[in-house]
């Protein structure tokens, strides 16, 4: 599944620098480009706010997205995306998922032959189940093996500090995969390759919904036990759901699966969980999103979730009880007792 | 891998009580004897400490072990072994590992025919290097078809307080383990079966080292991102000394490899986790000892599993790095350095 891409008689990391376009000036896209800085690529960041752009180049800091941050020298922001893109070997998108497809169909005439594109983005297309993955390469023209995407236990802020972290880089190719990694490998953050993209993706997408069942879990007031069981029993409804998509089975208990799951609902500044742990102490969806300041990514996927779940006949018992509670007003009660007098069974995935 | 042992016309689950003896009278061992009750079995709970065995008999407390529980009616607390072994169906072990071969050979004559024994004991046995149920199987001298084992995400305090949980009940023989999760099962407490004893045990005495690990990397000052990848890549090489010993690849990400792993790297309770933050945060092991207020289990099994590791000719570079660490004075951040340096690689157990 995955590949060396180290040098062989040194054991040292392959650093090998690119130029890179990152699309979107966001905490993650920020962050990114700054891990690629400091692994000596040659940055160009797209932002549509000439505020943030301006203190990136001139202050070294995103105070809006990053408050706190230095970052380092070497990346060029700009509101041109045809200058952020001219001559990129790499182009990261790294723009709000919902709006993708339109977004990137705009840049399409920039983009320079022979890049490969990476997502950072997170999420199925709510108008057509679609992955990131495939909205980039319908959006850009690209073919699958000029795609990866990136992902793992990365929380932005802790990446910006430089505290040690490894993730997945997956591409149906494998040049691709390593070419992306060789561009972001430094000393804190460490890249494994992967060839699973259709699993990389989808654990990208459930992850929020079972960290909002985490949320409703901890504000009802459970500890340790019960957290581990919802992630551990929403790993297995994850993993179904690969499967019967064609995924691999190696990538769920790996960085992107469980290691991402984990970081997700232990920080307390996941969206996600926080909403949940208000919907668990007793608020209603409306309340909980203006106590959140903000809807959930796993609101929204929740349902294409699910929807992709039917379909492909897979039953996903933790998805299906936060969207009984989300959209039609169980109580969260309900879901746990429903959850908790299920037959007993098998601990296997099916 | 594993059972269904439902009702499968109402989908509630299977509740079969039975004569059970618990023996050993600490915090798990007397909270799995409540959790018995709870499912309706008749259970006697074996302590060696007088004072302890009469609160639990006058005041259904263990103010020693579980302060602020109050414990079911059901529960017959005793200081004789025989008469708590007499007629027992399932015999429950919750001694201390490293003494348990020795506790249990003396109480062999008392154990009813056909019982079958239960292992509530995580670690390997230092002088041998046998699991748990291996060292039961010589001391009862019961064959592994009559001898399960559980583990899972299971803080002994939260089970006690009635916060929703899984388990597994793991045993060669599908009977034997059907058997035992029906004299376990609450509403609150949600056994699954499996046969891959080996693996299960495994995830039970490799976790402690590992949660060391992760203490000493928060101990550091780390936060999520560094926690999760130290909890993924240590389950991938659980998992990989797992598959070189035997084990079902099915066990790992499960709820007593993952589930265990998280609860326990999670809670604050944890001594192995306390132990390896202030080794984190600059003592000396010896210190660190005298701060915990006691020697945590992967001290101890440390050695063990890497001795297990060595043989099977098998890869474990955090365990080894928290023995480097423990036994040979390396410095904690040399070892962060040596495992972010370590070749780039496949994210794969292989």
């Amino acid at each position: 599944m995955t590949t060396d891409i180290s040098d062989e008689a040194t054991g040292a990391p392959v650093s090998a620098p690119a130029r890179v376009a990152v699309l979107g000036a966001g905490s993650w896209g920020t962050t990114f480009a700054a891990v690629l800085a400091d692994a000596g690529s040659d940055v160009r960041l797209w932002g549509r706010d000439p505020v943030v752009v301006d203190q990136i180049n001139t202050a070294r800091r995103n105070g809006k997205r990053l408050p706190g941050i230095t970052l380092p020298e070497g990346i060029a922001a700009t509101t041109d995306a045809a200058h952020a893109l001219d001559g990129a070997e790499i182009v990261v998108a790294a723009v709000p998922s919902q709006t993708a497809r339109v977004t990137l169909r705009e840049l399409r005439p920039h983009v320079a032959d022979g890049a490969v594109a990476v997502s950072l983005m997170k999420g199925v297309e709510l108008s057509t189940d679609d992955r990131m993955s495939t909205v980039i390469a319908d959006a850009l023209g690209l073919p699958d093996d000029r795609i990866a995407v990136l992902s793992g236990p990365n929380l932005a802020r802790e990446i910006a500090e430089h505290q040690p972290t490894a993730t997945v880089v997956s591409s149906t190719s494998e040049a691709t995969a390593a070419r992306v990694a060789a561009a972001c490998s430094t000393s804190y953050f460490r890249p494994y390759t992967n060839s699973d993209v259709v699993g990389v993706e989808l654990c990208g997408a459930v992850k929020n919904v079972i960290a909002i069942a985490v949320g409703m879990a901890q504000g009802r007031g459970f500890g340790f036990n019960t957290t581990a069981t919802v992630i551990t029993r929403g790993l297995v409804e994850i993993t179904r759901l690969g499967l019967a998509l064609g995924a691999d089975a190696r990538t769920f208990p790996g960085l992107a699966g469980m290691g991402d799951l984990m970081a997700t609902c232990a920080s307390p500044l996941s969206r996600n969980h926080t909403l949940g742990k208000h919907i668990g102490q007793g608020m209603t969806l409306e309340e909980a999103v203006a106590a959140t300041g903000g809807t959930a990514e796993g609101v929204k996927s929740c349902r294409s979730v699910l929807h992709l779940a039917r379909t492909a006949g897979v039953d996903m018992p933790i998805t299906a009880g936060v969207s009984a509670v989300l959209n039609d007003g169980l109580p969260v009660a309900e879901m746990a007792r429903a959850l908790l007098s299920r037959p007993q069974k098998a601990e296997g995935i099916v």
